[in-house]
């Protein structure tokens, strides 16, 4: 009997959190929607929808309800008979509903509402490359987001304020973390970039028709297991602005962007996305709309998509395998003899402003400054009025690149604009995080880089799978790391990094 | 201070019902996408949040609380003090919560796995061409909906159980109004037939390549002002398996459907898809998401699409406008030469089996022995394994056709199967619904033919536009065909035949 009770307990409570994770399945489906399909005039009634769903959510996860279930449950004599699974999942939901409920509803709307704000200006501030413009609408996000980050701090049971926001992302990941490893790598990196920065450019026959480079994407995507055709597809790939992965489980669909005048820029999207993609679908069925059948954290996520673009995609064995089809649809143009060319193209190494523009090693710089500013402007005193100097001085001091354009500068990244704060290092940790799987496949699948010459991954998606992505959320971003026998450090980064451009430069 | 309460509770109340109308926003999305982009695999994921949707659709509109905002409103002493608008806003909210109470949720739910037993059994009956094997399911689910009839007799003041399903679709217009109108035109429609029958194919030159087809579906889109293209687009026009409308307001999605063989099959639907389209966009922008802002009923909302596809676009006065578009698509193949036979072609009367391809003089028969079928079923003693020989009756004494084959019989149609007793007549009302409006607007548009031929619509478009859309659901179908002028009979729709085929034949 009491057993019995466990379990419609257990039951009641996964079924709240289903419909919670069902609306997040709906959101995804209005998000791609409107980057993708949706009227223009249709924007206004998308905001509306999109604000029910949230609104739904918040009240699903913080209802007294939910509350006193997940009370019961866990005062519950036989809690422990749960299996690590199902207690993982109470967990989960449990600290989903504490941090709800921690924080008032509205200073959540007041956070929405100057959200809204604040990307808008940002929009103007750029047009006129002027951060004055943005500077106290930023200003006011920001202290709403101190706000928050004070309210969390309990819950999360971290000691500074910015610790807190980076849990939102990346949980169990303090500063306390990331401080020596970002230290270390940017350290490394330096040095690795005065030895291999070039000005030259290596291959400039980038040119490709749309037609031709989305057959490109196609095969690529095909390669990689991303099913977008036919009956048993459970994804399909649309154009958008930006590129982007939405969705989970059987329905994962990406985007990429087609630039007439070079192919690589949609290839890489594609190979960057169905790495997301791939980690969406393969989370585990048994687990779909309960926490456990999330998504690691946003690092983890983030591996997924660069272990696929950089260490495979920007590996001289793909490109050997990638060639052939090159040759054939360009008619020749693109050929094996171009091959060292391209290689030291897409691998080039050379410092600028612009983080989207990054090449693998100095992107590490951009995140390592961004990360800097965050933690001054929420744990130090930082004013938002000085974000543009100090903003000159870290790109001066990492990048010995001159800013003199906002533009160019601190309103580059939308993150900011949109209260997405603590996200940035979750990008150099999801780098740091492949190349540590990088190291246990490389003992693990042993001559996977010659398959891959010869034209299959199939061990290595496998690998990421079965490791990886079949592991879902039982276990957060550190502990999954442990358990594949990795540890994190900077150092399988580096060493990556070092074999690659000793090999090509 | 009353006053503001009364102000305080109309908001509360609408408030709730625009969570409502955003559910069912979100839904036609939902539909919409499963039908023209979502990759197969997704479909159990989609079964998933199309059920939460409605779940929580159900959850608002039954909600004690407000049942009780609702108690309170109507027995405020200044209830009166609402604007007529807001009167019938919370008329319309009081019946649909009186309704949903009436009926226990379980039932609702049995019906809905019913269903999906039912139309499933439907689609092997279908290709084996045997009604018996959905015999068993579909008495089932008749047996439930005469369950869910019974129980909303009182509430929606009917007297069968047949009016009670009509009036789902079409609010207070029962079997007494339309057992006499379906009667007379059911005479007069046989008549008709008799006198203009032809065996003969007047035009067969139908073929035309996709891409033509598609240029010829946005010119006519374009000419009715359904904007589907540049910043300002509120609609798109996708493909699909079935053509039809999905969305409201600012975000009207259309699709249509291409047969190579035949391009008038994507014209007419076209046509018949933006008649749905203007109507679900007209509607007032004020009243979005109040009961109001939706349309008035099935049947007015058929009376647009057929008014736009059949009098419009099935005239002699549109094909002379539209012959020059078809003489430069087809480079001359279709010319003017030819007019006077394709108008024949696309109004030929010929007796038939299958509705979807019956003409308009012949496609009022068929509906007219669903209505006697579905009459029957519910009110009568019309047992259900007696549909197969009761069809076959029907056919023979209306169209004079022997149904041998289940398949051209009671098995063509979807919508019995899915438990959607009483939709039929709509069809035919909404033919009757658009010849009472022609007739109003020859009298308040004159010449507005001679303009069509000239290619501009747009006097009987605005004129839909003020006398229709922008009614919304300010009054029940009936009540709206009075105050435009007109009366409900079957008259004008037998004249308009008749004037139509003296003229062609």
């Amino acid at each position: 009997m009491p057993i019995e009770n466990l379990r419609q307990l257990y039951q009641k409570i996964i079924e709240r959190y289903r419909d919670f994770s069902l609306l997040t399945s709906i959101e995804s489906l209005l998000f791609w929607d409107q980057q993708t399909m949706m009227p223009p005039a249709g924007v206004e009634i998308r905001g509306l929808q999109r604000s029910l769903t949230e609104r739904f959510k918040h009240r699903i996860i913080r209802s007294r309800e939910l509350g006193n279930l997940l009370k019961e449950i866990l005062a519950h004599p036989d809690f422990s008979s749960l299996t690590q699974v199902e207690q993982r999942n109470i967990e989960l939901i449990q600290r989903m509903h504490r941090e709800a409920v921690a924080v008032p509803e509205k200073l959540i709307s007041e956070i929405k509402r100057q959200e809204t704000t604040t990307v808008s200006k940002w929009l103007i501030a750029k047009k006129r490359g002027d951060f004055k413009v943005v500077e106290k609408e930023l200003g006011r996000l920001i202290e709403l987001n101190r706000e928050l980050s004070r309210l969390l701090m309990d819950e999360k049971e971290v000691s500074t304020l910015y610790d807190a926001l980076i849990d939102i992302y990346e949980p169990k990941v303090s500063t306390e973390v990331i401080d020596p490893l970002f230290s270390q790598v940017g350290g490394r990196l330096r040095m690795l970039i005065d030895r291999y920065e070039s000005e030259e450019n290596f291959f400039t026959s980038k040119e490709m028709d749309v037609e031709r480079q989305r057959e490109l994407v196609l095969k690529v995507a095909s390669f990689l297991g991303y099913r977008f055709d036919g009956e048993s597809a459970w994804g399909r790939i649309d154009i958008s602005e930006h590129p982007f992965t939405s969705g989970k489980y059987n329905d994962v669909r990406v985007t990429v962007h087609y630039r007439p005048g070079d192919f690589t820029y949609a290839l890489f999207s594609a190979l960057h996305e169905c790495g997301h993609a791939l980690y969406d679908h393969n989370l585990p069925e048994e687990w779909f709309f309960t926490p456990v059948g999330e998504p690691c954290s946003y690092g983890i996520h983030e591996s997924q998509s660069r272990f696929v673009e950089n260490i495979v995609g920007r590996s001289p064995e793909f490109w050997r395998y990638l060639i052939s089809i090159l040759d054939k649809l360009t008619n020749g143009k693109v050929n094996s003899d171009v091959l060292p060319e391209i290689l030291r193209e897409v691998n080039r190494v050379r410092r600028g402003k612009i983080r989207l523009e990054a090449d693998e090693a100095t992107y590490g710089l951009h995140i390592i400054i961004r990360y800097n500013v965050e933690k001054e402007l929420f744990n130090g005193d930082l004013k938002v009025s000085e974000l543009p100097s100090v903003w000159e001085e870290q790109y001066s001091e990492y990048l010995d690149v001159e800013v003199s354009d906002d533009r160019e500068g601190v309103l580059q990244d939308i993150h900011w604009y949109i209260g997405a704060f603590g996200y940035f290092p979750t990008y150099l940790l999801g780098n740091l995080y492949s190349t540590i799987m990088l190291q246990v496949i490389n003992r693990e699948c042993k001559g996977w880089r010659n398959e891959l010459e010869e034209g299959s991954l199939i061990r290595v998606l496998n690998w990421l799978k079965n490791n990886i992505h079949q592991m879902g959320k039982l276990y957060d971003p550190l502990v999954l790391i442990q358990r594949i026998g990795g540890k994190v450090s900077h150092q399988p980064y580096i060493q990556y990094l070092e074999d690659k451009y000793k090999g090509l430069f």
